[in-house]
């Protein structure tokens, strides 16, 4: 039996996604956001929501860059703190130790110690009410060599990504393996369907 | 030492969104989709990414609504079916032996079995490419009862739903609870800077 809770905003899980942006002074900010994900494979494009009332916002507006850097297991803390305070107050890279790295491609800073950051260019801004969506175009991923497997490939259980829960506010790390995409659901597919 | 990787989409974890719609004739259909997230609070707002040439994309683009369905590890296999074969083929629901329901305030079907639905009017249609980008406010959320807390918060552990990792394409359960947001990070506040 299913009940109405009203309108939330919620979904589960968000990825957690630490925005990099300098502001008119060329220093490095970082904030944390739940409300994003990836837009669009042609150009390959992820979107991200924040709020006018962020400095985030306003760098990325002027500079047209930004970059998401996706913390590990161990970096939850200072991920979570880059959600907490604003940069207009303090300098959140010395506060937590970590390094803002220039993006090779993009002019935005992202997490030197987190094992992937993506570099993006501002495409498209939709003011949608509260939270401003904006549209980056993934102009490079760069990954922890570290994070790949012996082919290459991103292994996940090393990226060791966080995954979050909207309303109950909570940071998970992934568990059990339950499938692969096109082949799990292939025990429902009858000759000439697909 | 990080080593760039190219324009890659890709984004750990995303959501598992089942998206339902309606076509001309009224009949149900319901396809996953990994491109989407949370796009605003006020108004509360989600967005789904779609391919024009999916049943999907014309069903929504006609009916102005459509509503998300979330899995849970046991529907993972049904899941994985909604996003392998077309609307246009078959009737999915039927292959599967899940439920569409309609939605109360939307014009589109949720899956009666899967522990979430999200009612979602059109509200934003954005062209990005090969991707159009769809902003549903959402006009409601049921859940099923089994999976709140006593209190009547949701709770996650109940709720178990699947995480992505696209390229690898895996679904993963959630694992261990790492801490809590606006809370983990404080260790790294000092006085006056938030």
């Amino acid at each position: 039996m299913k009940k109405s809770i009203g309108p939330e905003t919620l979904l589960y899980p968000t990825p957690v996604l630490v925005v990099g942006s300098y502001d008119a002074e060329g220093r490095a900010n970082a904030m944390t956001a739940a409300w994003g994900g990836v837009a669009c494979s042609k150009p390959p494009c992820v979107c991200i929501s924040l709020r006018a009332a962020t400095a985030s916002h306003g760098n990325i507006m002027a500079r047209r860059a930004f970059t998401i850097s996706l913390p590990s297991r161990e970096q939850a803390a200072a991920a979570d703190y880059f959600g907490i305070v604003s940069g207009r107050k303090v300098d959140k890279f010395a506060a937590t130790g970590l390094t803002a790295t220039p993006a090779e491609l993009v002019d935005a800073p992202y997490v030197a110690e987190f094992p992937l950051a993506i570099e993006c260019e501002l495409l498209e801004v939709h003011e949608l009410g509260l939270h401003t969506q904006f549209i980056g175009e993934v102009k490079d991923v760069k990954i922890d060599e570290a994070c790949l497997d012996e082919d290459g490939h991103i292994d996940v259980g090393k990226l060791d990504p966080l995954a979050f829960a909207p309303e109950t506010g909570a940071y998970f790390v992934l568990g059990a393996l339950v499938g692969r995409a096109f082949s799990l659901g292939k025990t429902f597919v009858t000759e000439g369907s697909s």
